[in-house]
């Protein structure tokens, strides 16, 4: 089952993407199980929604599944919360050590951009990176799990992420200036749907991203230095998680900081799937609005 | 003008605290000229209040202002921008040389905790600390302004904000780790109410904290290293800036972490004053859940 939002910007509503009896993918409404405002990413929204498609009660979309935009599965998430430097070879091509404890830093929860949207680069920026990440979504709140278990009872499904990055902005060292490379408008396409928690196994998804075509990124899961549950958990330890926040587990080598590749030029399309997540596509585009030359 | 927030927790409705013709200080109900759902800190919303004030056709609020609990005046920021090592003073005290540019960090939105709310210290906390600092509430959107006075002209008012930040899990070093430290559920009282940006000058306030009664820090805004200006511009250069994000402009020396006064402890009283901006108090316990002992 695949949770999307549908519509036009700021005016999505839920839908989902599953076979129909004869095994074609559909378009189903979804607002009709939901209350009004309610997301989809609560335990009880996925378990009605999902009786619902079995039972054959969920109206088909009058939306064309080929030409609707999708927004963000996470419309607005409470928090972005990032880990850093969780795969080995990416660490090391960021001339880091691979962490001993998970690295997190946050996002604004602005950023969230839908999966097919074009992308601004900012206006100044020389040094506009992609990153491929699995994404997590939180259905339920948690707060000091007490195990890795009940860290994953409270994940709802699971997503692609670009955590957009530049580097010039993020790198110069100062501590907290991460923000300042990891904060820029729209600088977190999600999609281009969630799938539930249940319908995967996280621990071993090939992610893989490219640009213009050609192959940049292509790891595993598996790689990871820690794992999902170990991230949950340990985020969970330090910040109270709550449904509709998602957790970015960081990305794996084969970004432009490396300097084996450009960074992203007006033009270019990058492109990431996850194996069972699907595939999302974004143009990059140079801002218009200059910023003042006074600036770092 | 005070614009706040009344009631019980996650039910609180806006108010506005300002002396009738008589100059008595009452406290006025200001749902009656906001839509459902409409926050009191954009400039119409703001307008409005103030015109309805001055032509005496708000209510008088049905709550006794000497009872009725204060929730935080931004009930959900969209983001929590926080400023580091602002004051020279400060830095010196944390061990770091003062900042050549802005130091960024965020917050999760879902630390905003009332002005007068008991504050949990976190489970296995030793080093959970103060820090006073000024902050900014945003009213328009924002996004790389072209001056210090578009900046300004987006900044809807200002408020008591404690930072309050574990220095354990702040300090070891890896990058993002300030994340840890500055996250923690209930971690940011913010209060007592704001006051609209055109009722003060921002930069000469006094800004002082107590524990206990004993006095900790004793600064004025003046001595920022940065001022108020300057940080919204430069953080807008980073990220957009919506209406009720907050922006915390740093905290002046004084906090336990220059090894001069003990951490926070069960029953620990802090108070917390800005020179025309009222004064919030915090009684701190112990939170309950545990922590797994093979945390940081």
């Amino acid at each position: 089952m695949k949770l999307l939002r549908i519509g036009p910007p700021g005016d999505e509503s839920w839908a989902v993407l599953a076979p129909d009896r004869s095994g074609a993918e559909r378009l189903w409404a979804a607002s009709t199980v939901l209350a009004d405002g309610e997301p989809a990413f609560t335990p009880a929204a996925l378990a009605r929604i999902r009786a619902a498609l079995a039972d054959g009660t969920l109206p088909q979309s009058a939306s064309d599944p080929a030409a609707v935009r999708l927004g963000s599965p996470i419309p607005r998430p409470g928090s972005i919360v990032c880990v850093g430097m969780n795969y080995v070879a990416h660490a090391a091509e960021s001339g880091a050590r691979p962490p001993q404890i998970p690295v997190l830093f946050l996002k604004p929860a602005n950023t969230a951009a839908g999966p097919f949207d074009a992308a601004p680069i900012p206006p100044l920026a020389q040094k506009y990176d992609w990153e491929v990440e699995l994404g997590v979504v939180i259905g339920s709140p948690l707060s000091y799990a007490a195990s890795t278990d009940e860290a994953m009872a409270a994940v709802a499904g699971y997503l692609v992420a670009n955590d957009l990055s530049e580097r010039e902005y993020q790198i110069p060292g100062e501590a907290g200036q991460w923000t300042k490379g990891k904060s820029l408008p729209a600088s977190t396409p999600l999609g281009p749907w969630f799938v539930p928690a249940d319908e995967l196994d996280v621990g071993n998804l090939r992610l893989r991203s490219w640009v213009n075509g050609e192959p940049r990124q292509d790891s595993n899961t598996a790689d990871m230095i820690f794992d999902v549950p170990t991230l949950v958990h340990h985020a969970s330890q330090y910040m109270s998680l709550e449904p509709g926040d998602v957790v970015l587990t960081g990305t794996p080598e084969g970004v432009a900081l490396s300097g084996r590749f450009p960074y992203l030029q007006t033009g270019d399309v990058v492109e990431m799937e996850i194996e069972g997540l699907g595939r999302m596509r974004q143009e990059f585009y140079r801002a218009g609005s200059p910023r003042t030359s006074s600036e770092a």
